[in-house]
């Protein structure tokens, strides 16, 4: 008999996203298996409030399909709500919700946060001996997910960063003069997309020449010997560096770090901006501090082609995975090999990644100020292609899902 | 008899300025009353010094030509040197050079106070009795000189701001809730590039919902009243603001507007962070500043073709008024009609423009806070098309120019 399905998305927005959602939809509708495709309106908070739209409305021909995979951030909505731990009200609430939709699949895009709801529920279900099958499928710019060879979302990113240095490189050498860049770049704890500002290199320049991870305690005076040993040279000296390094004694870099969100982390800002102000005082040069700021995780225009492909085709795995009866599974990637890239997608326990996070690993880094060639293998092919952009009078025509409630 | 060319660059970057130089040497080299194509490294100052490299052996075949079209920024680097007031060694110093290299064609590419030594040197050569043309060529993304309907460079910024604008819509409307995304432009007299930001309308997004010019006088209360006035959406409210507001003392809205460059010009920044603090403090709800910083003039990856095929052109006329024996004059775009769009390329004399600047008519802005439809028929063809980007590996592959010093 068919079941329905709901799909939702979660967490901060990312270029890659709604191409996972594509993938999603695209396999439901073709799966012989699925019922009604439904999506739920800002994720798991939505859902509680029967925020459910027909997708199957939403999507009316192929270009649609094609334009949600080019359209960055979340068509569907987000929310930063997680599960409580059960028991809870919101777990009965949810099984009846899907009861009365004939939900049998769940599909949830999200980060770490996100595959712990994921885990609960399918858990939940599993107790309560209902045949409702849930699969999440990773997403997030920072790359910090166990298990997969890599996240999509993280390419396109990498790609907006390392393309836009290699940019900047170019803009602050027109006058043959030593001037400081510092580009602060997303990351809390992970240093992967600030390693990744490596990859500007492969355009021919020089830059980024010092590399500053979260991983490696930040030592401000070996910084500025480091920075003092380029001022000799008639170019640009361009920093990446992470928002998140922090001292020997753990203390974030950023003089502003003492706001909390709702899960507890600690939001940044303002590590490129003290640096700067560190180089002025202790060598007076000219120095700039650029924050790519949210434009690094929603710039559909500079999307990897690779990224949103391996975006999409990992949505409907998810489907398939779900198909053969898999649930309390994350989706992942693993890595055949670098050159010519290749990866499979596959299953893995969803307690195997829910909650945790995966850090740049030592070996990957050179000297705390830059990163190594089996890094550079890692990252460049996750950049190569240019995403396909769609225009409307010189502006990105970006595809807005009809949001109108289904009725059930 | 055939005569030598010499061509420079001058200024800050934009994406288009290159574009310009392909144009001037592709013209040049087809062109059988010009001999030797010869580039200045770092604009006048390297003329001066004789770093004079041989365009002919830097260009090499149509691949080049192309990939120099799409590369940002000064391919032949960059200077901020200003020709002092005549009478001054340095005429007859440009003069001895011009005469051992067989220079009869001189051609700058920067803005108004590159017009400036335009301006200087043709008027000394025909002082003189010397027959050294000289011709301009504008490249600004401030969009800010006289008598031209537009500059190169421009529409490759607006595009960015726009564009990039549309994605932060996006990116800050995933959680249905009311928050702020102030955006910080380019532009310290003049507001059009701040203007541009309108342009990300074009993609159905409401944002910017608010557009204030450094034209009009500031008020903060007002702008805090407006802010409040929206404060009842369940969505973004993004703001585009010129990094030269003053207040209708005359105070720049900036904070820390106290550092002047060699031309004496105030250096800016903070007015977006300074306006955050604001809403913070009299609103209280969540805000964000964003500054585009230099990747607003440097991003090659998102110009606009029709602003890279237009500064080509220009750069190519520039080249056949100097064969038709005029001097001291800037090339101009004359708009024919905006739909469909339609420009010639003209002249003027020069002192029309040098050290002039063109702000925004006060009827194209409506209410202090937004620009009208005259303004948006205006803007919109100069954002059209998505310029040709070149990558190897997933990178910006942006063309180098051999910097061999010619031998004379």
């Amino acid at each position: 008999m068919k079941q329905n399905m709901i799909v939702g998305q979660s967490g901060g927005p990312t270029a890659a996203i709604n191409a996972s959602l594509a993938g999603v939809i695209r396999q439901a509708m073709r799966s012989k298996e699925i019922g009604e495709v439904y999506g739920a309106l800002n994720g798991i908070e939505g859902l509680l409030d029967r925020h459910i739209i027909d997708l199957r409305k939403s999507i009316k021909d192929t270009e649609d399909y094609s334009r949600l995979m080019a359209t960055p951030t979340m068509a569907l909505g987000s929310c930063r709500y997680k599960l409580p731990q059960a028991p809870h009200d919101d777990y009965e609430k949810i099984l009846k919700i899907f009861k009365d939709y004939g939900i049998g699949y769940f599909f949830y895009i999200g980060r770490n946060d996100s595959m712990d709801t994921v885990k609960q529920l399918s858990a939940y279900f599993k107790m309560k001996g209902e045949n409702i099958l849930c699969v999440g499928v990773p997403k997030t710019i920072d790359n910090d997910l166990p298990k997969t060879d890599h996240t999509p979302g993280f390419g396109s990113a990498a790609k907006y960063i390392a393309g836009s240095i290699a940019e900047l490189a170019l803009d602050s050498s027109v006058y043959d003069m030593f001037n400081v860049v510092i580009v602060e770049i997303m990351g809390r704890n992970a240093g992967w997309l600030t390693a990744s500002a490596a990859l500007a290199r492969e355009s021919g320049c020089a830059a980024p020449q010092l590399i500053y991870l979260p991983e490696t305690p930040f030592d401000p005076e070996a910084f500025i010997e480091k920075v003092k040993s380029y001022s000799n040279e008639n170019r640009p000296l361009i920093i990446a560096v992470s928002e998140g390094i922090k001292t020997k004694d753990g203390e974030y870099v950023s003089a502003s770090g003492a706001v909390k969100d709702s899960f507890g982390h600690v939001m940044l800002a303002g590590t490129g901006n003290h640096l700067k102000e560190l180089i002025k005082e202790k060598i007076g040069c000219k120095v700039r501090s650029i924050e790519f700021s949210t434009l690094q995780r929603t710039a559909g225009h500079y999307a990897s082609a690779t990224d949103i492909e391996e975006a999409a085709k990992i949505g409907e795995e998810a489907v398939l995975a779900a198909i053969r009866g898999e649930t309390g599974v994350m989706m992942i990637f693993e890595r055949v090999s670098d050159s010519p890239y290749l990866t499979r997608c596959s299953t893995v326990p969803i307690e195997e990644c829910a909650n945790l996070e995966k850090t740049v690993p030592s070996e990957w880094i050179i000297d705390s100020c830059d990163v190594s060639e089996d890094m550079m293998n890692y990252l460049r092919p996750l950049v190569i292609g240019h995403a396909k952009v769609y225009e409307k009078g010189g502006m990105p025509s970006y595809l807005s899902l009809d949001k109108t409630i289904a009725v059930k």
